[in-house]
């Protein structure tokens, strides 16, 4: 099933009704926005893909193809903050509208070595640490912003 | 940076030395295995890449597009059992060698609606899908196996 038989808006949907964040950059498929509400992991993103679709596989090739291109995007972008890791989830449970999460982690990070999502934080984010991310992620929203407008269709 | 330039084994990886779990397939650049250690969420494969890289991220866009082809199919033939949500995840903090998870997921199961990292499982798995699931899985690698076959390099 191919997303361009399911774009209807869902009225009960977050994704369907709100930009589901701060919105970094709008495009005809897919946008970007940066997750501001779980402060205990600031360098985090999602990929929304616009059309209200449950699953990854809904899409059809060139869709998965442009989807995973902007997740790639995101990924080298959060690359040069100089993480440990990157993780990379499309989950949907709760809101089953295709977004996928990219997450810069550190091994001082509140969560590491589990996922974001493993319980509560073990640890405080070091202060150091959110600092140079409050420094950096603003100006990481612009680089981000122009290469999805570089590469991405546009609204 | 490319996998291919980064191919060497880790004598410490796990996923370097070991399958990493019930071998259902292996390709030239990437295997399937059946996760059997989380009896909690039996629907639950790894694609795993057979190159030591960390990241998605680290693949040319050829391998990309291989890699995600190969959640792709392990997302679709999830789908025929049924599930209400799929959940694809690359996260690697422990095992930074890269392998996505592909789960399918039950409003049922014991961590529903959390991940499946969402902390200690709040409710068994229900007894009629386990049953359900415990015949069904043997089936599902066989079509699997043969879809990669098909579909991926062989080794």
């Amino acid at each position: 099933m191919s997303s361009k038989t399911t774009a209807a808006v869902v009225p009960t949907c977050p994704l369907c009704t709100t930009d589901g964040g701060r919105l970094v950059w709008r495009g005809r498929h897919l946008r970007l926005i940066r997750v501001v509400d779980t402060p205990e992991h600031p360098a985090f993103y999602r990929v929304i893909w616009n059309a209200h679709v449950a699953e990854f596989g809904d899409l059809d090739p060139a869709e998965a193809a442009e989807c995973m291109a902007a997740v790639a995007v995101v990924e080298s972008g959060l690359r040069t903050l100089g993480p440990d890791k990157i993780n990379l989830a499309s989950l949907g449970n709760m809101v089953p509208h295709l977004h996928w999460h990219v997450i810069a982690r550190w091994s001082g990070d509140p969560h590491w070595p589990q996922p974001i999502w493993g319980g509560a934080p073990r640890r405080a984010l070091p202060s150091e640490l959110a600092d140079t991310l409050t420094r950096a992620l603003p100006a990481l929203d612009q680089t981000l912003a122009a290469a999805f407008a570089e590469r991405f269709e546009a609204q």
